[in-house]
This record gives structure tokens, C-alpha cells and sequence, in this order.
């Protein structure tokens, strides 16, 4: 299967993505703690939503800043990027791979400085991810949208939710 | 069961939450009516999708204005307990609290002064109410962000879903 | 049937809604294509997710800028539908309105000057499209929110998705 001219790989194994993830230097270790009264993955019915993820590891708040100011636009991408794989920490936490029928969507947020506007390439950073690391199953549509702020100063953030079989 | 080490209730029924909203001095009567060509609730399947809320009480705009600037935090929080409260209220005149099998996911956004980081405090009011009142049913994830402007000023809004039985 | 005192239809057939976008000039044909590595719609057990669709018509981008500035209300209006006939052309193509159960509900974005407060009036423009031309399929729930900026410089975007059958 090819999206945007890419091969996308059609089978998804726990090991298969720790392997895809520690190629961008990535892990499943450690998904981020809620920041408030809710929980990091909610299991309803066939879905399970996952709360908002920042670029957190290790509990160290990464990427604070401004898009297009104190914030590069690669170093968005990578932000993005860590966005990501904080949510598929938690789906290896909290849900297990092995039930995962696929993501569903995507919002990405960004706060940026006047001016820039390479949302979309920073977003790639997590739908990329998501693609390159799931395969079919990562397969997602998304929105993006630069807001005003995000907590902790964070220049990206992630939403998104999952089906699972 | 609990939840961020707060004991939660297991237990749903009008009564319960009626008696718990009483004790916020909040109140299932009265949704806010839509301020467009859509309806405040949404049944699909097996999803009812809850338009966005916002801290209106008996028709009257409340809390409206940035926060940081002329809302305090600990008014934010009231404000986003309100929106919830508006939730509920929606949910009881058009799905019925029996008829639901828990809450999803929550988007809840706000306006806020520069500078001003404490929107998961305010987030909180909505989340608080939730799993009071809820108990078990009311455990959701959620995402928050500072949005540029809300309709009529409103310093917060909420916009979720609920799994149905 | 009936919302906000204006009837709705109860039938949809890809032929009616051909019809009532005329009427719109607008028109199911050439769904934009996705600006990143994600897709237009993405189907997942009994749900089509429809990623954020733009003002955009034959690849052309128009109503960029900032509502109350360079884009008038009444033109954010024309906006939101042309979003809205956009979201309709996805699923055209990519679902089928004989699988739609209905649609769920639209996040609409839209970025705007300072002072500027009509944004349910130009939300109408999507929501009184999906109704007029979906009828009792096009009834939603929705979110509306002033963003600090959108990609492109677009005053405005839809985010929606759909129950299928």
C-alpha cells in the first residue's frame, strides 16, 4: 500500500515498533503522567481516546517555545514526532498493540510566532511517524491549527484516538 | 476505585448527580439552546456528540472575558465546572443518564492574558465535576489549549462525547 | 422535520445533493487533495473521519486572511460552506452518502481580528449546508473556536465525521 508516494508497511507487531521507534531515538518506556484530573487513555466502547501529549521524556518538558521563534521548524517536526511516540507509549500501556484495529485522527496543534506558517511540515513529523511505524493501521486524517497556547509552553501538541478491533 | 488519589464513586443514577451538582450550587435544568443551525446533541450509533458549552446559566453569559486578565484562575475553574454542568444538563434532557455508558474525551479550550499558564487548573473544574458526579462513568481524557477567541468573549468552552449502552 | 424553525428534508440521494449544491454553486467534483502525509478520509469500524477541509476550489485557495479584517462575515460565511461542500465532495468520493448513517459533528476554525464576533454566524454557513443539503443525515452537533492562525492563511476550517451504515 503507498500514501503520498511512500510504501506503508501493512503488518504492526509490538517489536516491529519498538524497532521503528528506536530509529528516531524513540521508546515506549515511560508514557507522560496526566497533568490533572483525567486519565492518559480512555477505553470506551470499540475506541480508546487518548489525552493531549506534549514532547515529554523522562518527565523533562522538551520543545517549549515558539514555532518560528525560540523553535525551528525541524525541531518541530522532531517535536511532533515526540508527540507521537508518547501516544504510542500509552497505547503500548494502556491498550496493547495486539488490539488495535487503527488510528482513527489526528488534531495537532501548534503555537507559533506571526508570521510562520509551516504547520504542515511540522505535523508530517507526527504523521510520519504514525505511517512509518504502524503501517496501514497508522493511517490517520488530521487537523492542525496554531492556537494561542498550549500548557507549559509547549510548541506542539497531539490528540487523537484509535479503534480497536 | 481511584483516580489521581481521589476516591471515585461506581454508582449513576439522576438522583445521585442531581444531588452532587446541588452541592456545586449547579443544576440540570435549563440546557443553553443552540446559538446555530445545529442541535445541542448529537445520536449517532452508538456516540451522542455534545455540541460545545459554555458557562451560561438560566440564559445569562457568565464569566465571560480573558483569563488572567479580568477572570482569576479559581473563577476559571467555576467557569469550567459551569460548562460541565451544561453537559450533564444536556445529556439529561436529551440522552437520559441511564442510557449512557461513560464519557469519552473532552476538548476543553480557553482564552487567557499573556503569560497566563494555568489552564489545566481551570481544565480541572470540568474534569472534577465529571468524576464527582459521574463517578466511574464520568472517567474521560481530555485535551486543553488557549484558543485566540471564544464566541461572545466566553473565557472557557467544552465540547466532549459519551459511549452509550 | 424541523430545526431552528426552518424545515428539513428527510431524503438524501447523491442526486439531490448535486442538486442542492448547484443551488450553492458548488459542486461534489476534485475533493482537495491532502497538504501532508495523512489522508481525506479515513474509515475506521463504523465511522469516516473527514480531515480538516479548507476553503480550496479546482486547487485554487481562497478566503485567506482574517475575518473582520480583509474577509467580511458575509464572505466567512460563503467560507464555512465551501468547507462544508468540500467535506461533502470526501465523502463523495471516498464513502459514499448511501453507506452515511449521518453526520456526528464539526469542529469549525476560524481566525479573525481582534474585536470581531460573529463567529456563529459564519459556523452557519458550513452547518445550514450540511442540513439544507443532507437533510435529517445533516444534522450535527458543533464546536466553534477563533484559532491564533490556520495553514495558508485560510479564514476558515471544518473538521467532521460521519456514522455509517
Amino acid at each position: 500500500m503507498r500514501i503520498n508516494n511512500k510504501d506503508v508497511i501493512l503488518s504492526m507487531d509490538t517489536n516491529n515498533i519498538i524497532t521503528s521507534l528506536a530509529a528516531y531515538d524513540l521508546h515506549l518506556q515511560h508514557p507522560p503522567k496526566p497533568g490533572g484530573s483525567y486519565v492518559s487513555v480512555n477505553i470506551r466502547n470499540n475506541i480508546a481516546y487518548i489525552a493531549i501529549q506534549f514532547p515529554i521524556r523522562n518527565d523533562d518538558y522538551l520543545y517549549q517555545g515558539r514555532l518560528g521563534d525560540t523553535i525551528t521548524t525541524e525541531a518541530g517536526y522532531v517535536a511532533a514526532a515526540m508527540c507521537a511516540a508518547n501516544v504510542l507509549a500509552q497505547v503500548h500501556k494502556y491498550v496493547g498493540f495486539d488490539k488495535v484495529a487503527g488510528l482513527n485522527h489526528a488534531d495537532i496543534y501548534y503555537q507559533a510566532a506571526d508570521g510562520w506558517d509551516d504547520g504542515p511540515a511540522i505535523a508530517n513529523g507526527a504523521s510520519d511517524l504514525f505511517v512509518n511505524v504502524l503501517g496501514e493501521k497508522g493511517i490517520h486524517t488530521r487537523a492542525i491549527f496554531g492556537v494561542d497556547k498550549l500548557p507549559r509552553n509547549f510548541s506542539v501538541g497531539i490528540t487523537c484516538s484509535f479503534s480497536l478491533l
